[in-house]
């Protein structure tokens, strides 16, 4: 419930003390992130996320147990109608609210612009990651902007900072923050998504190799292979019965090629300026930017 | 646009003149409409719609030419995409409108009520139609009731309602008839199905047939049925590859077994009903009761 924190931190920035409109607001940014990865795990077929079945793939198993046709289609319909329902769900928590000087019109506008957003960028990443041809690092990051940033960190930042009733040129100080931790937050899932232990993480190790998805790393990766490097990385990338040795392949060559240190420098410039724009905002006594400083070491450090 | 026009219907029924909190409804509404028909076709699997291609199936082709690796998959994505990026459009349009004594509240709990419910309808239409077993007329009813009844009816003219700021008790009247004239409505849209011409539908003749669905008619039809009469019914029932001679010989039996006659007394009954309410709802002067006959008039006679 990182998007729900991240709410409440936003609020807290400003203001201390339990808050209904908060709670409300990260509730239903929950509710629409749990229709987005309905939808999403329906887009990448996916049947297991954290360890348990995806909806649809528990619809299509009561499809096939009450004797459907097509039980596989039949869970993908009622998947698509569930995440749907979501999004109605989340909108009638935000009108049921009723409390006094909720600002339901700016939340609403909100809401409304960086959901259509991030759909947009949804849109984008399919496209992309249906053709298998290398991908523009300018694409990849303008991707994590908007799918990672403007929505995982941007949105609830700015919401928690407006329901504290801060200023909109503060709200898009920290809209322009949140853009570059979400890019910060992605790379490093992306690294983790590789390097990372499948225990600690509970995605199956090298999941982005096995779907051919260009990550940073690959898009660093790809133009510095030799020629038999590039044929054994582009036999293994997009493999589904992707082996433990191909992963280790690929991390040996993303680490001897020098793509590892090359985006942790990357990494660690954005840190940097995440850290101007943070006593940028310091600059604001009544706004406790230490919990911003805590935002991005938990970013730049996390390990899961 | 029946959606957004009942809108303005039910605005009318109280109030003349224009207004952009009208239009702004009957956009979004129409808008969600938009979204759910672009879901509702890749769970059909159509491809066609009003005689051009669905969504879904241009995205296909578009990445097909692109040199997807599945096409078909990448272009089901691109829809659900694009279908959620239609509700957070549609709600954008009513936080942006900011007219004077909107009643934003009200118009999104509204909003947000029925439309999860009409996605809880849908998803029982989705698992009836997935299995071969007749279904119960009182399930086909309350599936017309809440799919057509309170979405395509109640909530515009609920909506149109109040912004004429008309009271919630004749509101709840509207609503009701509303349910009672999407009922009807729907029969009729059935009944347009297997004889109407399918020029004039714009829909291919016998699609109910087709796609093995049970409506009103084929309900009370199947336990009429003697034994040979079943078996060339089920052997056409569902049946891809439906000829003419096989829609003609469902329309004979509909005929001879009186369930044709027998549908249409239930519509009448129904269409006296709808009479009723509109009496009572006549005894308030400030109403135009006669916009409402019209209505009923309409669902009664289309012809497509």
């Amino acid at each position: 419930m990182l998007r729900g924190g991240l709410v409440r931190l936003g609020y807290e920035l400003f203001r201390s003390g339990e808050s209904e409109a908060v709670t409300a607001c990260g509730a239903a940014l929950e509710l629409f992130q749990s229709s987005l990865l309905i939808h999403d795990d329906i887009m990448d077929r996916d049947t297991l996320r954290r360890g348990a079945k995806t909806l649809h793939a528990l619809y299509a198993d009561e499809a096939a147990a009450a004797g459907s046709r097509d039980p596989d289609h039949t869970g993908l319909a009622l998947g698509v109608c569930a995440g749907d329902i979501g999004f109605f769900l989340g909108f009638r928590i935000l009108a049921d609210l009723r409390a006094d000087g909720f600002p339901l019109v700016e939340v609403m506008s909100l809401f409304a612009r960086e959901m259509s957003v991030v759909g947009a960028a949804q849109m984008l990443d399919v496209r992309s990651g249906s053709v298998r041809s290398a991908t523009d690092e300018k694409d990849i990051i303008t991707l994590y902007r908007y799918k990672t940033g403007r929505y995982t960190f941007s949105l609830p930042l700015s919401l928690g900072a407006l329901l504290a009733g801060s200023t909109a040129t503060l709200r898009r100080s920290l809209e322009n923050l949140g853009e570059r931790l979400g890019i910060i937050f992605q790379i490093k899932d992306d690294e983790l998504g590789l390097f990372a232990n499948a225990e600690l993480t509970g995605k199956p190790a090298g999941s982005d190799l096995r779907e051919g998805k260009y990550t940073v790393f690959f898009a660093r990766l790809a133009p510095l292979l030799t020629s038999p490097e590039a044929d054994r990385f582009y036999s293994v990338f997009g493999k589904a019965g992707l082996t433990p040795s191909d992963i280790e392949y690929v991390r040996d060559l993303v680490r001897k090629t020098g793509v590892a240190e090359n985006v942790g420098a990357t990494v660690r410039g954005l840190a940097d300026d995440c850290r101007r724009d943070i006593d940028a905002l310091a600059a604001d006594p009544g706004l406790r930017s230490d919990r911003l400083t805590d935002l991005l070491e938990y970013s730049l450090t996390r390990s899961f």
